[in-house]
Parts: C-alpha cells; structure tokens; sequence
C-alpha cells in the first residue's frame, strides 16, 4: 500500500516498525559518501529517503534526477527530514529511467529563470512543485466558482466554440475551415449565456476556452483563456451583478485559504478575507477617473492626465481602495456608451447619445481588470434599432435577435478571467504563468 | 419577494393570504370565458394563474405566449393545477413581450416535431421542459464526473485547444488560421493528459470540448462534443481505469437519480443503480466477437458475421450482458494492436506483433460506445521506435517524447463522451439532441 508524502508522518507514527512503500520522482540526491538521501517528490508534496549505499537500478545505472521509483522500507521521525519524516530504504524499483541530460532544474528556485525558459521548457518547468501549486489553486478556483453559483440554483451550460460571426463586432476572431465554410473560434459564450436565461434555464455559468487574435504581447493578455462565464435572468442594474460577484469572489478566497494553504505560503501570497471583500467600494467611471488623476496628481508625473480607465488608472484606484478601504478590489460601474458593446442596457432609459452612461462594470483585482460585466438589453426593438449605430447589420444578427423577439427577461452577467485571478492570487508577473500552456503570437508549442 | 414554481404549495400553505409575486414565461393561456388560466413557466417548473378577466399589458394589448410577466396576488391549493396550487392573480407587468408569430410551438410535444425542426428552432426549443430537462441532466453528469474524481485526488486542469499536430495521427482536424500559421483544434486532450500525470498531477481530468473533422453524419457523431477525460499514473493495467469508471458511473447515476428524478420521469428514464454497474462485466475483445457473434445467429440474419465492435456488436453485447448479467453496460477489453493508438501499452511485454493485443477498453452502454481507454506505453525508447510503424516521425513528436524522456510514471486514461452519456440515460434516439448548440457538417448555427 503506498503512503504519500503528506501522510508521512502519520505512518511513521501509526506504522513503526512495519515496511512502507512510496512513489515518486527523484527530486534531488545527495550522496554522503557512505550514505544517501534522495528527496522524493509525489502529488502531495516531499518526502526523504536514506540509502545505506549508492542507490542503483537492476541494470546497475546509478538513480538519476527525475526518475521514478517506487521504494521500500521503515519511516521514521526525523524533525531534519523535509515534511517531519524519513523512509529507510531496504528496496528500490526504477519505474522509469530519466536520461541523464535533464535540460532544465526542475528542483531549481523558480526565480532564477526567465519566463521564456520556463515556457519554453513547459513539460518540465510544470514538475517544480511551486509552479505545479498555481495549478493546484487554479483548481479550486473553478470548483470554488462552479460550486457556489451552483448553490445559488445556476445551471452548468457546455455552448459550441464554434461560431458563425463574432459578439462584439467581428474584429480579433481566429478563422477555421469548417469543412467547405469558415468560422470562428467564440470570444464569449455572450450571446449562448443570454439564449439560455432567455430558454427559462434564467441562471447559468460556462467554464471554458475563449478566443482573441489579439496582435499585441503584454503581461496581461493571452490568446486563449479561460473564461469563467455567469448570466442571470431578472436582475434589476449591475449592482445585482456585483453583489453576486462580490459573493463569489468570497466563496473562491475562502476555499483557496482552506484548501491550498501550503500552496499560497509557496508563493508568499494571501487571499482577502470576506469583511474585507465586502468593503470593496463601487464607484462610477467618472468619479474613478477623479480619484486616479487625484492618486497620479501624486505620483512622479503629477502634470499627466488620465482619460481612460487604463492599465496606470487600474493599478492607481487598486492602490487606492487599499488605502482607503483596506482593500485593492474596485467595482468601476456606469461606463459610458462609447466603451461597451451594443448589447449594454442604458443606465437612463432612451439615452443613447453621446454623453450616455450604462449598466456596465469592471471589476478590478490588485491593478488588473479581472471582470467586465452588465445589464443586457432586453428590448427586442431596441436591439434592432440599436445595432446599426454600431456597424451591424439586423440581418447577421438574426439568430441573436431571434432570442429576444419572442420574450426575454431583463438580465445581465459577466466573466472572471481564470488566469488573472489566478496571476493575481498569487503575484505573478505574467498572466503566462497561469496558463498551463499559454498561447500567443509565436507560442503554439507544446 | 418572488416565489418559485416548485415553491407554491408550501407557499400557498405558508403564506395563504399574503400577497406572492412570481416571474416566468407565458407557456399556455386558456380563456374559459369570464376567467383565465395563464400556465407560467419558470426555471423550476410550471405553476397556474387565474385571471378574472382578459389579461393585459399597460398598453392594453392581450398576452401572448412566451411573454415575459411578473404577477402578483394570493396562493391557494387546487389540486387540479399543474404543480398542486394556483396564483389568483390581482396584478400583472409584462416584462418582455413576445411578438404573435411564435414560429416552434414551446409548449408542444417534443415527439411530435422532427430533430431538424427542433434544431433549426433550437432558441425556442431549448424553452421546452422537457428539452431543458435534457441539459439540467447533463449538468449534473458533469459536476458528479468532476466531484467524484476531485474526491479521489485527481486535479482538474484546463489545457489548450490549439495544437501543432494531431495526437492521434493527423487526420480528422479543423485547421486553424494562427496569425501567420496553421494550427490544429484539439481531438483530444490525450498529450496534455499524460504531460500532466507525468508532472506530477499523476491524477488530472479535464471536461472540454474536442473537435473531430469526420464527414459522416449518424446519429452517433458531433464534430463538436464535451469530453470528460481522465488520466492515471501509477497504474497496472486498463483494469484499474475500468474499476475507477465504474466507480464514476455509479455514482453519476446516483446523483442524477437523486437530484433529476423529475427530468428522468419526463422522458420515462432510469439509471442504473450502483448494485447494477457493480455486476457489468470485463469481456476481451476475441471473446466480446464470438459473443455477439453468437447473438447475431439467433437474429434477423442469422448467416452474417460480424468481424469488429461496430454499431452493430455494441447493441448485440449490451443485450446480452443485460438479459445474462442484469445491466446493460459491458466493458471490452485487450483490443488489437491494429485497433488502437500507437500510444497504447501492450498486453504483453515486447509483443509488438500482428497478433498483439492490448491493455485496452471501451464502455458500452445501452449499444453504445461512451468510452474508450487505455494504459499507455510510458518507456520513452519502445514509444521513439514504435512511432514510425504507426507512419509518425518521432522529430515531429518531440514534444510529446520529452514526457517520458525524464521520468514518466506508469499511467493511463479514458475519456466519457458526455453528449452520448447523456443521450443513453434519456434513451434519445440522436446524440445531437444532447448538444445544446450541435455541430454537424451542415450546421453551425445558432
């Protein structure tokens, strides 16, 4: 039977005496002349293993690093060992003989390398068991997210990747040859999301991979994401949006701080607790442009001005929320027209000019714009008439129309970016590092 | 403070003489002359309202079916009404009203109208309970599929769906335009799989749309489906996956019976119960052929052979194994080489030969094929020669060989088609009907 890492201990104190087996892969080895520890690294974490000679295969090839064994022998306290507890080996097995010329330290200090190394090295850098714990918190994550919308009566939707034209405007799609057509990868389960609360399913979340071609390579962009998509049928404003997010974005941290403690302790990081989530200030778009010129008015260029809610207006408001209500989370609402798609309800009924604002918001985790969300328009005519202002056609878009002619309820949603609030969680650099494989421009591969 | 369909009774009891609101869907409206009975439907089910009077809107005009409306008024208990209580209704708003040309009938029957019919309305037929009823069934295969593994250790990852090459030897994919490149639409998360199992995960699952570019049409294929897919390391042999699917099964039939009774009665469905999969037996692959070999004798055609597991032998050997075993879900094994992936680990050790099998399964439930799994050969040298016996270049795989060029456990996987899983509990007669928004040659709308 074999014993994990994690439970080591345990064993050592419940099985003294009787032979245990482990399994793993060979993280490190350090020959002391006449004996050898080996730390051995599975799912759950480390363990040690003491050799009275040179541990060797049936062929005779000494262990090298990152090979599997399977071992045997007595545990045994040891306050020195790495995780409390030591196994003395009387047996070894090589399940799998790792050739010698390993191209990159997998037990080596995250650190020290560069992203492009990393990625580059993916199938191997995800063996370092501190880059393994973003995934690992990634994982809760989504079940933390699924199981609380769940709990509040939304139902899982799968919606097809595939689609005829794009949601926000058809700009940024990647094609597909689609046997004797082309279509598009999806950016959005937008318009499923909003089929499906009109269908009477009213609550409903996807997890799942979203698209953007998407020319330009930044910190906080990726090609493909996951998208952790929510609707809601009957809602009155984004502040139903909000508060619903607010409540999530609590259940998520409460279940990263429970489960993946030793996770975030990895990475130095910690989640905001729920009275802390709860303080997170809502603030209209004009009057978080006065609050970040105000913050940038301090800062080392106090003559610029900021005239949009950028990557510098977020990361200055985040700063400020901490500041000032012990948080760096920020609800932005009421954006105006000219920034969201034409699927956004107004925030005055009939204002559609210039100076128009909507029931729109952004959430902003830590400086980064982890969500957009809003009120949706509804109104079947008003859709109709709205879509030429914005360069689209009614009759492309009948299918989507068609959802709303024949009884839609008032509704809204929004979508949490899986690798940012991930990146965030922790203090990544890159929002890459979140991506198990990240794609952009030049990375396809592996 | 609204009141759900499924919560009147206990309302009609509790707060008998209060004033209740409820929200939903006109689903039917009968005029009885001086009354009328309104049928709303919600997320939760369907309730009646009884108006005194014509039912208007405030601009004077009759409901129509499908509007949106919120009522108010008093509960009582009326045996006679759908759901057992009836909303005397003192006041209505209609929230979105549906226009008179309702093109699908939402409240008809769902046997009387043809799959294309229904699929060529599919944002209206989605509105039908007893098609939602198909997807509210599916959510929960899917939250079991992932509660049960995440219960035994297994991490859920999210991999990309844009890759170099096809796993399963380059035929069959989409292609993609990547900026200036050609890249492929997943068929499997198979490589990502066993790159994660020999990361360390060494338990993963996936649930994830996967692409197959396959020209037929039957009633057994999307070119677009949800794989629920699953990777083991440490394993010894296809059997443990097929002791761990069983596992899975039950207790996804177990939570769908507990939590979709209603759905199920709608369609006159059931799910096996856990004493059931426990007797559903391990057959090898010669030995699955002459039993259905056996079976095709006492037939139609009593003259024919049948010389593979298709279509035809997976009917014939649930049959059996239900009239001979009780349950009609089968799992064969030790496939032929010839059958299977060069991916797929040997029955025995070095026998590479035409005759070799391997450690290999499909489930098969109720005639139809829902999984397929295997161990997979993890000794990176035997993988690098077999490579070019399959017709692939081992320069072309060198990502996927560097997995087990540095230690890779022995494992292996299945994945659970969750559309066909879905389409066997319900008993349809089209694995489309199990795809909200299905992907065939033709049909890539809505």
């Amino acid at each position: 039977m074999r014993v994990l890492a994690k439970d080591m201990v345990r064993a050592a104190g419940e099985k003294s005496g009787e032979e245990l087996e482990v399994s793993g892969w060979v993280h490190r080895i350090r020959d002391m002349g006449g004996i050898t520890f080996v730390v051995l690294r599975d799912r759950s974490g480390i363990m040690q293993l003491v050799f009275d000679s040179k541990p060797l295969d049936a062929d005779g090839n000494e262990l090298t690093l990152e090979s599997v064994i399977t071992a045997k022998g007595n545990a045994s306290l040891n306050i020195k060992a790495p995780g409390g507890a030591e196994l003395k080996v009387s047996s070894v097995r090589v399940l799998s003989r790792a050739e010698p010329d390993l191209p990159y330290q997998v037990n080596g200090n995250v650190s020290q390398f560069s992203l492009e190394t990393i990625l580059d090295n993916r199938m191997l850098s995800l063996r370092n068991p501190k880059i393994r714990a973003i995934f690992k918190i990634q994982a809760t994550i989504i079940d933390a997210f699924s199981a609380y919308l769940r709990s509040r009566d939304f139902t899982e939707i799968k919606t097809s990747k595939l689609v005829g034209s794009g949601t926000e405007g058809g700009t940024e799609l990647f094609e597909v040859e689609y046997f004797d057509r082309k279509v598009y990868l999806a950016q959005s389960p937008q318009l499923y999301k909003q089929a499906l609360v009109a269908a009477g399913f009213e609550r409903v979340f996807e997890v799942c991979p979203v698209y953007r071609a998407e020319k330009h390579d930044t910190p906080r962009h990726l090609n493909e994401y996951v998208s952790m998509d929510v609707e809601m049928g009957f809602i009155e404003s984004e502040k139903d949006l909000i508060e619903l997010e607010k409540a999530l974005l609590s259940h998520i941290f409460e279940e990263v701080a429970k489960r993946n403690s030793a996770e975030l302790e990895m990475w130095n990081a910690a989640v905001p607790s729920p009275e802390a989530v709860a303080k997170a200030p809502t603030i209209p778009y004009e009057e978080t442009l006065k609050i970040v010129n105000e913050e940038a008015a301090k800062g080392k260029n106090p003559g610029s001005r900021i005239f949009d809610i950028n990557p510098e207006a977020e990361r200055l408001v985040c700063e400020w929320a901490l500041r000032e209500k012990g948080i760096d989370l920020v609800f932005v609402n009421e954006f105006p027209r000219r920034h969201r798609p034409f699927y956004t309800y107004p925030l005055n009924k009939g204002d559609g000019g210039a100076a128009a604002t909507t029931m729109s918001f952004d959430a902003l985790f830590r400086g980064l714009e982890i969500t957009s969300g809003s009120r949706r328009q509804h109104d079947y005519k008003t859709l109709a008439e709205t879509l030429p202002k914005f360069g689209l056609k009614a009759e492309d878009m009948a299918g989507y129309l068609s959802v709303f002619k024949y009884g839609c309820p008032p509704h809204g949603g929004f979508a949490i970016g899986c690798e940012r609030l991930t990146q965030k969680i922790l203090g990544l650099a890159n929002v890459k590092e979140a991506s198990l494989f990240p794609r952009d421009r030049k990375r396809v591969e592996p």
